[in-house]
């Protein structure tokens, strides 16, 4: 067993090197932690801040042994990690966080759907289908509009059809690959918002201000912070992001998305068991920023402030809109983020900027 | 030539892989840029969050055609580089900033002081000494009782004796190794106040609040920034920063230690042409801290804003004070800043905590 609090000099394994790693070891090292990263690619962006990279695919047996040996815990920057690894790295004895159950939910759209329901934190109607059979069925239990998405993989919109008419089911069912599917009923949202939250090894909680998000092509776009919202919405929100933390046994940071709907009420879109992109504004509009504030729950360390110290506007880089670069560097109120990726892809994420304001 | 300002993706060579270069490698990692450190030292703290770490002594010529050829342009986190290893950077061809005036300056405290007189900057009397005879004499020029320093070298109190009489003068300058010496009067100072200020590539300035600094043996204690202080004297520090800066012909982040005498006077206590531990307090009390001003500095880039967000106490962890992390952890008022350092010697620098207090 890892001695808890974790002390400074320890090394964290983290899995996935992307930007969320990076920024994840970045806030590791301010506390004295040094960082492992497992991930396929052999140059990933969390590998260049980090004392170790260890590329292989994420269910090789060797590299999760070499990942154990080095780290005392171990936890990941997003939700797909195959549950063979997990497994593998219990069986070896280091512990991950967030815990298993966090990954069975968050992998599963119908499950992550049940268990919310379950915890009293309402969605959408939703129903699965295995067949096209099924998801007609499951058009007509929900209503059609409705939108289809397979119940595993799938981020920034992708993996999801919309379906007009519930014949025209059959189709989308075809064109997603003919997987498991779940198909939600359209959600008539005036605004979509996520609050961030952390849950420590001793139970304590800790939520930011929310953040109000705009997407484009199912990518984020921006996000707001705080969000401009009634105290009861508020309150609503926090006592969603309780009852998920609480639900799920929780450690670590936690994103979870909302609608709201007209007249204020919220329900929850998806939860993401890791930091979330809506939660960069934190990193120039908190004094402890998401990154800390999950390396603190998972290392045992008592959580940070969360109160907002700036009102910040926070703007994803998408493929070549990075080299706005220069622009930006010479705004006195903005913030630049970069994630050292090689190449600017369309609608990758390069970077962001945190424009700040005064509260 | 190096195509400025330096484009993101593109490598910083840093000379030193101490806690300022960590700090400065983090910074510049925000900024999409990958670090390559040079240092003796096999594991050096900032090694373990940078791209590349090169071990080997910093004048090894091979060591430095390898720096050179990995990174686009240099910096350093201490003023006691071997004028050997930039002047060899400088036949390879790739830049150094900040520039050998200031290393030249800043290694030689006679040039130093020198320098700042006769750029407008006052200091306490002082004169130098090669021998024996010219140190009982020098302290005769100055005054007893005079501090003994050596020209070069030295820091965190080392490398100096306080001389009360002209004639123990001679033995200690036989204690202090029989090198050429600087005597300079004593100075009856109120404060120790610091200003931290940047200068960028096209001669633009900008200055950091003045820290009020606290030593005990010759290490800094803690720093209180920004200093209470008249607008005249921050007007004063502001001129000499300014004339030092532009004196030097100065591309980067500098610090300048002064001394605050009874009336409000200021007089320079000594400069160091680097990141400085008297502006740790800007991590958490400025939009933009001292090393991400650095890194935009010496890449070219606009400097960003200085300005006070929050009033900071800064406190060093020397040697096992860093074992109170847990402490400090726990308390809300507290940003943690630990360096990694593998063995905590006592006095040996191995964290600091900034405490930050509304404006």
């Amino acid at each position: 067993m890892t001695d808890l609090p974790l002390a400074p000099g320890s090394t964290i394994g983290i899995l996935g090197g992307g930007q969320l790693g990076r920024m994840l070891a970045v806030a590791a090292s301010r506390l004295g932690f040094d960082i492992v990263i497992l991930d396929p690619d052999p140059d990933p962006p969390a590998g260049r801040v980090s004392a170790h990279a260890i590329p292989a695919p994420y269910d090789d047996p060797r590299a999760l042994e070499a990942l154990a040996a080095a780290a005392s815990l171990v936890t990941y920057e997003f939700e797909n990690v195959p549950a063979g690894a997990v497994a593998k790295l219990a069986e070896i004895g280091v512990e991950v966080a967030p815990g298993p159950l966090a990954l069975k939910v968050a992998q599963d759209r119908w499950e992550e759907k049940t268990f919310l329901n379950a915890n009293g934190a309402a969605t959408v109607a939703f129903a699965k289908a295995d067949t096209a059979e099924e998801a007609v069925a499951a058009v007509e239990t929900v209503g059609a509009p409705a939108l289809m998405k397979t119940r595993r993989e799938g981020y920034d919109g992708k993996g999801q059809r919309w379906v007009e008419h519930a014949a025209e089911a059959d189709r989308a069912f075809a064109e997603l690959g003919g997987v498991p599917v779940i198909l939600e009923a359209a959600a008539a949202f005036e605004r979509e918002l996520s609050i961030i939250a952390a849950r420590g090894r001793d139970g304590s909680m800790a939520v930011y201000p929310l953040a109000e998000n705009h997407h484009e092509n199912g990518i984020l776009r921006r996000s707001i912070a705080p969000a401009r919202l009634s105290p009861q919405a508020r309150e609503q929100a926090e006592r969603i992001a309780a009852r998920i933390l609480t639900g799920l046994d929780y450690v670590g940071v936690i994103g979870v998305e909302l609608f709201e709907m007209a007249g204020g009420n919220l329900l929850v879109n998806e939860i993401a068991p890791r930091v979330h992109n809506t939660g960069h504004w934190t990193m120039d509009g908190c004094a402890v920023d998401q990154f800390e504030q999950h390396i603190r729950a998972v290392a045992g360390w008592p959580l940070g402030p969360t109160h907002a110290i700036a009102r910040v506007e926070m703007l994803n880089l998408l493929g070549d809109e990075v080299d706005g670069w220069r622009r930006f560097a010479g705004e006195p109120e903005t913030r630049v983020h970069l994630y050292g990726k090689r190449e600017a892809k369309p609608g990758r994420k390069m970077g962001h900027v945190n424009r700040v304001k005064a509260l």
